[in-house]
């Protein structure tokens, strides 16, 4: 029998033996397709085996196909972290195996989440009125939003989001059975409100911070017209919101408070481990009219409106308590240095490429993500990535701008320091001197 | 700065000593509404507190407010356990942080994924031809296998379940814009066949295991049903499907294996921390058809279907490696071991209701949970209920069979007794002796 303590240690001191040597592994996963499940036993055991089995394998056999989110020179997509309280929070999330169907199936789930959603709705500058619960990641909070926005204004059956709004949106509308009206981007991919048509709409859904290059749609022209028509307005601020811990940074964003619901993700860019998306709302009553539905055998008379009301799935685990671990050992000073010194490591990057005869920059580094290229075709752009990417010091990954491949350097993980972006720029340069174009 | 393996040896301590001690807890909650959010502050820190802040409030502020899952004599909705290679394999994961998006952001977690659904789907005796993929929530599989067999059916907007079945088929239905048809069920709370009308129908949801019964709706007829109107079958044995562990109780879900689409639950009846949904499908093709998206962003030349590309959320997180290290620490025989010890407890409790006057069994004991109730009137069960409760010597909960009030008790915890049960027994017969009806 697995027993918590002695293989609890041995896992324990794999994990932190793991993030000692992180830096020091292939970025990107080394082995092709089926390499991993071919080298594992097609069937289950009959008889139980050790704890300690499964922690060698976990060395021996599946390290090489792990893509390591945790190295400091993970830079693709939008580069995220698992901090230590946040491990350990899970640790114990899982040892208390909380599962809040209603408030009294875990009060301190329920009330950990309200409060810690408060904590981080202050922390960020939004204003008093967002009530907010957490998800599992930002896609289920756009479907939520959208149903709830759907819910409100029967018969109009169009949602408006830039051209570069993520993918979640189209998978949102395709579930909710909604006309998605996808509006131009300007020089600086930023929704163009004077091309919005808002006739039949019941909801846009407005980026702060695209996946692309971080641009942030024009949320107070948008505003303005949500409100002039009666729309929902939704912000995904998934991953750029958490800049908003930093009083500075917070005009970057202005205009969000005037959302209708807004998702920031703490499992991008505040330091929680996946997953965590944290969800908001100033019409919480909208999102009970949606989705409450209370059958006998959760029927209670206990005065509380259970989060599986506002929410699409009935039980949800225990985040709050790593949230909560997290936002308490970093407080707000430490969330505000790491968040500023993401922003200060991607200016000094993009003012390499800049300065770098045959690279360009391809988008305006408005958080800590910079877009670029080197001079050549895109098939050239393409290789380059590949070699950068199969060299295993760095992992970057890649975008289209105004119809060009672009490279995308995306800064968030709170182990990264400016060695680990030198190197990056290193091998950047390194490969395509190599295999010049 | 919180330190992974100092802090984790405290956190691992208390978490070691909380399960060792839960059995002694109140097993529901013991606060009131508000009451734990009253006593923490309601601002966010503004410098960084040690870990061991977290874990002093954890013990002493937020314990009574933790309803407690893991005590043995949890026997209210569907009882759970996270078992100690579950609990670790969270840590593990937290540790790796991985995010699953693209096959080569984690080709462990998604080759993991798949390899340990098969695992499953051997170990339930289901055939070849089932592919599977991990959910938060049995919610979240119903909704998504509903979505998967609108998209099939243009056109057909009716969903058919019976009267029992969970009220996520509700709000799927809700959610997707289709009409629901619930059948009335014959005496032992299963779907009666003979009264479905599919016309226009693009699904039949059918249950094996009810919460409220435990239930197995006749899935042999309905997929003749379903077979013959081209109509999609999704099963829900969420609970229940646990029991094909064990040849002997595979003929309790026969039919199951006809079904499009299927979804048990490990983190109920298989010893997994919440959450983990288990979902095959015969049909994935239909699944990509309705879900992938692959924007410019996340275009590779992986030579593999992304787990996002047949789900809801574009994200998820490594849950396959705590189902992994379950089905290898517990093996085939452990996992039997515990169902048949839960089965033959359910029997048992279920017999001492009979034999005792003033008791009477309201539904067939099908699998692990049983429904009974004391004479005299709804009001009176409610009270004995309660009173039963705030002992927190166990914890049941109710539902409401043939227009009464019953009091369900669910066996599922791994650390459950035959003690355990003989105890919460005692309770319900001292509560009911010191307060007559």
């Amino acid at each position: 029998m697995t027993g918590l303590r002695d293989d609890g240690a041995a896992a324990l001191e794999w994990a932190a033996a793991y993030l000692e040597r992180v830096r020091e592994l292939p970025v990107l996963a080394t082995v092709e397709p089926g390499q991993l499940r071919a080298s594992l036993p097609a069937v289950p055991p009959d008889e139980p085996e050790p704890f300690a089995a499964v922690l060698a394998d976990l060395e021996s056999t599946l390290l090489p196909a792990l893509t390591h989110w945790q190295s400091p020179r993970f830079f693709a997509y939008i580069a995220t972290t698992a901090s230590e309280p946040g491990i350990l929070a899970e640790l114990l999330a899982a040892s208390l195996n909380q599962v809040g169907i209603l408030w009294r199936t875990s009060p301190a789930l329920q009330e950990l989440e309200e409060l810690t959603l408060d904590w981080l709705r202050q922390l960020l500058g939004l204003p008093e009125g967002f009530a907010g619960h957490l998800e599992d990641t930002a896609s289920t909070a756009t479907l939520t939003a959208l149903a709830v926005a759907r819910h409100v204004a029967p018969g109009r059956r169009a949602v408006v989001c830039s051209e570069h709004a993520h993918s979640s949106v189209d998978k949102a509308c395709r579930i909710l059975e909604l006309e998605l009206r996808k509006v131009p981007v300007d020089a600086s991919f930023r929704m163009r409100p004077e091309l919005v048509d808002l006739d039949g709409a019941c909801a846009v859904v407005a980026v702060a911070g695209t996946t692309s290059s971080g641009s942030v749609d024009p949320l107070h022209d948008l505003a303005d017209l949500c409100a002039a028509h009666d729309v929902w307005l939704h912000v995904d601020a998934a991953y750029a919101g958490a800049a908003a811990v930093c009083p500075e940074l917070r005009g970057l964003l202005a205009g969000w408070e005037r959302a209708d619901s807004l998702v920031v993700n703490p499992h991008k860019w505040l330091a929680t481990p996946m997953d965590c998306s944290a969800h908001w709302t100033r019409r919480p009553e909208d999102y009970v009219r949606t989705f409450s539905l209370v059958p006998e055998y959760l029927r209670t008379t206990d005065a509380a409106t259970s989060l599986s009301e506002v929410s699409i799935p009935l039980g949800r685990r225990f985040r709050a308590l790593k949230l909560w671990a997290v936002l308490r050992c970093f407080g707000r000073a430490g969330l505000q240095e790491r968040i500023r010194e993401h922003m200060r490591l991607a200016r000094l990057f993009a003012d390499w490429v800049e300065a770098e005869p045959g690279w360009t920059l391809c988008a305006p580094v408005t958080f800590s993500l910079v877009c670029f290229r080197r001079e050549g075709s895109d098939a050239a752009n393409e290789l380059l990535l590949d070699r950068v990417n199969a060299s295993g010091e760095a992992f970057l990954s890649h975008t289209q701008l105004d119809g060009s491949y672009v490279l995308r350097l995306a800064i968030g993980n709170f182990r990264t320091t400016e060695d680990d972006v030198r190197r990056a720029w290193d091998v950047l340069r390194r490969e395509a001197r190599d295999h010049p174009a």
